[in-house]
């Protein structure tokens, strides 16, 4: 079996940052019983939410990303504080990055967002009734405009290459394949 | 704007791996004037590519992933060389892990996997009449397993959660936001 082909040798920390730790894994390949290190970044699981207004708008964000050192346009959330669920944790991020509350909160599940290098899962959650009107809490070092578009043009925001956050668009896919939202497929206009 | 509430002072790699090399870029906010550090991690830009035979069969791949400690299925793809176009990486790719050779391959676009953390592209390619008879070509450190299943099934696989790669899922909701593959979103059975 794959699993059992791999022994964990050690483990041990390299660097620590605000986010997340870098961890060297060694292990031993026992095919060919070669020892490597691998490495890890090592962080909490995080929230990403799709909220909904009660039309049926998507609340999205923007910020700028210091991965990709550009502004992106993605969907709130945020790492799950320790004790935390993850509804909990993406109503709490919907309220601090967008001022929007929800009525309703539904955990579609897990996807883990880069199984190679990250140990991290991803939690999707659909808020419904999503409505503004709290007070929003960014930390010191953020800044977010909101941006509210139709659920109905995400099929075309991600064709036209708008919406490029991996991420994002697998919580519109596992929410469809869920059965929680509807996006029309039409093609779009030539 | 956004864009420029960040000012970038500086740069610096602390340590370097096989992928990938980890950056402290710092930076000032310049609504606040604070100054801070941000980790990078820096890589190549990959490729993930899609293979469907000639009868609609998604050829995916499982692999122990280190980030999670666990087996994972997903789609083939890697690390884009030097002077290497995404569609020579994914037929590459491809034909490393899979053994499989596609007989027409399409660049849908670009997803970026993980903008506050990485700065790399993830460039989705669909590879169509797909074949075995190829030699696979593992890294010494490399060991991969194929699985065939019907494109027609991926709603349902990522329903349930036993395609939980977000990149995976990412990229064939893109390819159906392209109109490049078109998936059956009726109901599930109960």
């Amino acid at each position: 079996m794959l699993q059992q082909s791999w022994t964990l040798l050690g483990s041990r920390y390299v660097a620590e940052y605000r986010v997340l730790r870098v961890r060297e894994d060694r292990y031993r390949f026992e095919p060919s019983g070669v020892e490597a290190d691998f490495v890890v970044c090592d962080s909490a699981d995080w929230a990403l939410v799709v909220p909904l207004t009660p039309d049926d708008q998507v609340v999205f964000v923007r910020q700028f990303r210091h991965g990709v050192r550009a502004v992106v346009l993605e969907i709130p959330g945020g790492l799950i504080d320790a004790g935390e669920t993850p509804e909990a944790a993406a109503v709490r991020e919907l309220r601090e990055e967008t001022g929007y509350t929800a009525e309703r909160v539904h955990l579609a599940g897990g996807l883990i967002p880069n199984p190679a290098l990250n140990n991290a899962t991803c939690h999707v959650v659909l808020a419904e009734g999503c409505r503004p009107g709290g007070n929003t809490a960014f930390d010191p070092l953020e800044r977010i405009d909101i941006e509210l578009r139709p659920l109905q043009a995400v099929p075309e925001m991600i064709r036209r290459g708008e919406l490029r956050h991996a991420q994002a668009v697998a919580c519109f896919a596992l929410l469809e394949a869920r059965g929680l939202i509807a996006l029309d497929r039409r093609a779009p206009p030539a």
